[in-house]
């Protein structure tokens, strides 16, 4: 698109949230710009204001994955190309010179809190917790002298000033949440042989069985599934569509067909982005369905047709 | 539970969300307790503090779903005994005497900008959108005199004493959000003809194959799926836990031999409840699954058996 | 192959078999040899004695189906190019001036026998019945004076210059009988629209899921099967092959694309055939798996890949 | 039944065919009463003039197993009892004193001939091979002084008084031919832990999902199906029925819930019996599909049904 500046990056803001953080691992230059929502921040990719925007997309902490998922559904299209994954591990952040144990008052996102109640209860059992839109919103009251202390994405610190007082902070261990980097429909990036592809499939009618045809053309060409959600799609009673994740790349053969036949017994098919995984997991690949495995089959069905 | 006070209900707080709107359509008497995040409301109910909790279970405008499903898949059993469903439909609240054409700046909830962006854009291009950690602390900052006006549930009018500048606003028609009624395990509520079940089925071993199997052992008899979402265990890389609504009760023949089935191939399967169907939707019965045929179905097994 | 003289068809005899009244139904010119057994007449066409050969394919009244599946499946490849249906309808015939009461003594192949049983207690109660090697025997040893009548093929009467004493002959009405014609392999006659293609496919594992992953390729596609049969391997314990029709012709996109996925992931899949159906039934193409919505999905995904 | 002797079995005659050989096999005292056809014996089992009899079912060399299917599937109610295999290998027998280098014609029945054909190419390339209607015809007749040698059952030598000038005689290793036995309906016999199922599904539609479906009710519960094959059932175009033979017992659970399950979406479902396999191969049970399991999954249904 004419006109975007080159490397000038969307992101759910404000400054200082793990939207922020989880862009910074993977553009470390160019001009990273907040947005109040990811519907904002999709728009101002469609609107060519940014380049491509990183919104939180799974498992997330802040921002409403279920509206990103609606609104990469059914808005004007947009292609992943990219995702990146994080810990869920926050940081409880103060102005210099706070102890810990003075802390009488701590700011955070409802959902950060959802994930740190268990360490509050048993650290700061006496604060009280205050909520606020973001976790950056919180860091930024901290600074502002609002409140004692905020439990926030590390990276809020540099933003804000503050000092970190407790690192590590959550109540599970392992939990990450996914992020995604969107930008207009393009080529997809090339494969790397460790990929997902997501796409949206709107099926055509609700019966017990609509759904297992769906998923019956992944398996049935050896693609393993990595998430699925359904969507109603407001279209009325029963109108789903479904949003998922699979094993490999557009251009691997199995994927290719399987996205091919969606297509052809759905009612619509949106292809969201083939992209690296930020795991490198690489899939195990099905006797059978490797690409040479479909070009030898192309092959023998070619010289049956004569 | 002794010692609960019969009649206390909990619920994503404060007061004045939606989710007060909907418990309201369900509990007009009783105390009703706000909670500051999902997890703490479904804690409030393992504590024996409230009797049940309403929290939101689907396209929610406030609150994490996913960290719902995760709380209600992992910690201690919990059931579902009701759902609501509530139009996702805002009010601009005003202090009284403001007019819509003097409001300057609109507090709200992130989810709840994200569905009214256009109809801001629209009605109130010149205002500034300021971010509240849920609809109902937006209302009350306007209350406070700290901003203009607020977008939030029209209950929190009554809640904060505010006028109702506009009302239906919302970006698209026909959007609603779902709300289920959390209590301890229990009995399900007796059937209706036209009910919901919902469970947690955690796959033991990831293959392609997994996902498929779960859903035919509905599928294979008659039961149609009403929501799908793939959820990560934090068990390490590949596990997952699939939560699921199907049409029907526990109490059909169909719905318990699925429900045995998943039991029997699934690592762990967590029964969240059997309760009716907000839209009172009975669902097609289809061809050799009522109740009636099972039971002669199994009359026929056992004269064969002898 | 050099040196077969054109218009010269095998078929399972004698003369006077429903085999070579079959083949007359469409081969009314070139010569007509009869081969005493499914598998000689097979051999004949492998060797260049024959330009094709007849055989009965399924529910014959003559001839070992499930020795010709075999044959077809594991000898050196053929080809089925066309089908021929008849009804199951024998002819009582004596020799000139015999009266249907006299008739002490009737011969007929065991077949035949079955499935007359009824009309012979009923019609014919003080008969004996002898059984021959075929029906066309049976209608030898009478001309020869051996016996009084015979239950064969209408045509026999003309071979054997016997007058036919009962017609219709058959305890069962609307029973067919299906037969092949196979030639060398080759390219396979155009598409009619009402086609139907057999193969062979050899699973690579005996195991629950085994049978029902082959079916499914097929029903995937909306391709629908009209016969199946298991036939054991011979290559050890649990090893199977399984013969099946479908309809459809392999040029058809979803037929071509079914049986290229079976070649993917069975251990041998034998292509027998594509030709037209003697009932010239077109098939009820399923939404999305017509030609056209393969073309169009294959162009949607060319636009994906970029 | 009243006035039936016990211990009287018929078989597809006429005697010193492989179906007796087989009969002997399982019955070795009694009386032994030869059919003319399968149809014949088992008519005799409906009308009390035997007890059981035995016929081929699979892979015979003589007999029609077509019709053996059929009738068992659409005549008077039947049941298997028992499963016979013995291995496909003729011997060839001629008078005493006849020298092999002496034979000059070779009666048999055209399906032995085709399973014989290598070996009479080899051994015998100038005899002539004659037809018969059975392997036993054919040892009659050169008892009778008709020809010089016979390929039939090894058991013909002693019925006829024949000599075995070559035993052994095949073309392929380890063919095997089953028979079953089968008397009226009754209690199946005792679960062995190798038993084998045979059933009959009338499909109620044709559609390329019906067969799916059928086996998906097997595949879900973990029941491997060891034969499969599909009938014209002659109620007019695109009805079909499946004969099925499945491993386990009608007692086991998991056989017991799929054939409730087909009996539930089936248009009509024959059970044909429950029998120890011949080859004693127990089944690999897959996990979850034990009796145990659905014993512990339906304790657990009944808690959550309260």
């Amino acid at each position: 698109m004419p006109g975007v500046p080159p490397g000038r990056y969307g992101y759910l803001g404000p400054a200082g949230t793990f939207t922020e953080a989880a862009l910074r691992t993977i553009r470390d230059r160019g001009e990273h710009v907040p947005f109040a929502s990811v519907a904002a921040a999709l728009d101002g990719v469609r609107d060519g204001d940014v380049e491509a925007a990183l919104i939180p997309f799974e498992n997330s902490v802040e921002g409403s994955v279920p509206a990103a998922l609606d609104d990469l559904a059914t808005g004007d299209p947009l292609q992943i190309t990219r995702e990146v994954l994080l810990p869920v591990s926050f940081a409880l952040l103060g102005r210099t010179g706070t102890a810990r144990e003075d802390v009488r008052t701590v700011a955070t996102h409802p959902h950060a809190q959802a994930q740190c109640r268990r360490w509050l209860a048993d650290v700061l059992p006496a604060a009280s917790v205050v909520l606020s839109p973001s976790t950056a919103d919180a860091a930024r009251s901290v600074r502002d002298g609002v409140y004692d202390a905020a439990i926030s994405a590390p990276v809020a610190a540099e933003h804000y000033g503050l000092q970190v007082l407790a690192k590590d902070v959550h109540d599970t261990d392992g939990a990450v949440t996914r992020f995604v980097l969107v930008g207009r429909p393009g080529q997809p990036p090339a494969p790397t042989g460790a990929d997902r592809t997501t796409v949206v499939a709107f099926i055509a009618e609700d019966h017990p069985g609509a759904l297992l045809q769906l998923l019956t053309e992944f398996a049935v060409r050896g693609v393993n599934l990595t998430r699925i959600e359904s969507r109603p799609t407001g279209r009325g009673l029963g109108s789903y569509c479904f949003s998922v994740d699979c094993e490999g790349h557009v251009a691997d053969a199995r994927v290719g067909e399987a996205l091919s036949a969606l297509r052809r017994v759905c009612a619509d098919v949106r292809f969201l982005g083939s992209y690296p995984r930020a795991d490198a997991v690489a899939p195990a690949v099905a006797p059978g369905t490797a690409d040479d495995d479909f070009r030898a089959a192309a092959a023998w069905l070619d010289r049956l047709r004569g």
